[in-house]
């Protein structure tokens, strides 16, 4: 799997109050504790912490790379700000996202090209969201197609179905884990196919059961890749535990450990 | 999901003293608190707790009877002690198990027919357990098939594609969640697909976690069944939240309480 840590995110009390302040340790010591507890990447997002998200995202970027050459997922529906957040960063990036929609994926994907930075394409265009399954596929192989058009390699590629509020939609998780099993087709070798997690349990109770338990759901029909709390361990062992059952890591009696060693 | 509780069976010390001493409170107990955590039927295993099975089988079923009329597993090895569980066994049974193949299982399925009984049947024959996805679909139609011979409905059929521990073999997990899968397309109405999950993590570390987390993913592939340990808290969360997810139960705030009183 491929973990996306989502702490670092201005919606966050703590985190909108050290941009504010431009803290650096409060951030730089959630970027080292999610590195640590097995997050691959890092996803950066200013949120509404700031009425300058430009020089927000730019100090959060510089802040973090200060401590880890990971890979930053520069996160932002502004195409400005998500320049910036390429700019200012050095090293391996990721822009999240674009939408799925024939504009902006002949926009963001010569952006990408230009910072040599892999892309999160969601499955939702100017139509909104697909409620079926077949409409998501039908998104996905557009972006495939696309990220061809612009020389993407597969690997630089990650879809997201969209998971959206189970308190919201019940049939909505069943629909991302038909669309994951059936992304896994698309193309040889496939795209990668990620999920935002915490989403699914907006609102609801249980929160982070309802994560974990869907987590392992989306691994075992072939999910890779997800932003989610790396500093929640049950989910942590969660994925782990599916990761070695899908036969992706070794099994050995100290597992858990194991992984997030390496 | 179907949950068949797996705690009345003579390989726990306490069941195999209670056998011994034909102590009806410690078992009959244990039939009541898996029913109050969720138990839909319940497996009755004499195992190697005293060298007259028969006698104790049918002890077991009668003891049990006492205090609930729940569809009960009667679960043995041996032709003979299968028979004497079924005929102590008033109201709703099931045989657990025959295997695949064509000698076994005409004799299981008449016998089931005789006793309105419903049946596991194990995906093995006189070859052993394939290793194989495709080797095992094989075995799964010949029971499909021979099960319409009979005249068993498809109800009252549950396949079990067989889980073996992941520490013996890591990609066991992975083919059977394959078969989960490719057995819900096997006949329309499908037959049930059951799991013997505890078997998974014999011998390895962090057991439950590794249970729990399996039969999430299980349940996305489509299971419908299996025998477990419904004592198991936090196993009972994974399975009702996973329930939840594939939209088969309603979400409410309380929905884990609410599926246990159902």
């Amino acid at each position: 799997m491929i973990v996306i840590g989502e702490r670092i995110n201005g919606m966050f009390k703590a985190v909108k109050q050290a941009i504010q302040d431009r803290d650096k340790a409060v951030i730089q010591d959630l970027a080292k504790r999610q590195l640590a507890e097995g997050a691959d990447k890092l996803d950066i997002n200013v949120g509404t912490a700031t009425a300058d998200p430009i020089a927000g995202m730019k100090w959060l970027v510089e802040t973090v790379r200060e401590v880890t050459d990971a890979p930053l997922s520069i996160d932002n529906p502004n195409l400005a700000t998500i320049k910036a957040g390429l700019e200012a960063c050095t090293g391996a990036k990721m822009i999240n996202s674009t939408t799925g929609s024939d504009e902006a994926l002949d926009t963001f994907f010569p952006l990408a090209k230009e910072h040599n930075a892999s892309v999160i394409a969601l499955c939702i265009d100017e139509k909104g969201v697909p409620v079926t399954v077949d409409g998501r596929c039908e998104i996905a192989l557009r972006i495939v197609a696309k990220a061809m058009e612009h020389g993407i390699p597969m690997d630089d590629l990650y879809i997201d179905p969209i998971v959206l509020p189970v308190k919201a939609s019940q049939t909505g998780p069943g629909v991302v884990l038909e669309c994951i099993k059936q992304f896994s087709v698309l193309s040889d070798p496939p795209p990668h196919i990620i999920i935002g997690l915490s989403n699914l349990s907006q609102g609801a109770a249980d929160r982070k059961l309802i994560n974990r338990t869907f987590l392992a759901m989306a691994i075992g029909a072939g999910l890779d890749a997800a932003i989610l709390d790396p500093l929640d361990t049950e989910l942590m062992d969660a994925m782990i535990a599916a990761e070695m059952l899908m036969n992706r890591t070794i099994y050995s009696d100290s597992f858990l450990k194991a992984y997030r060693q390496r």
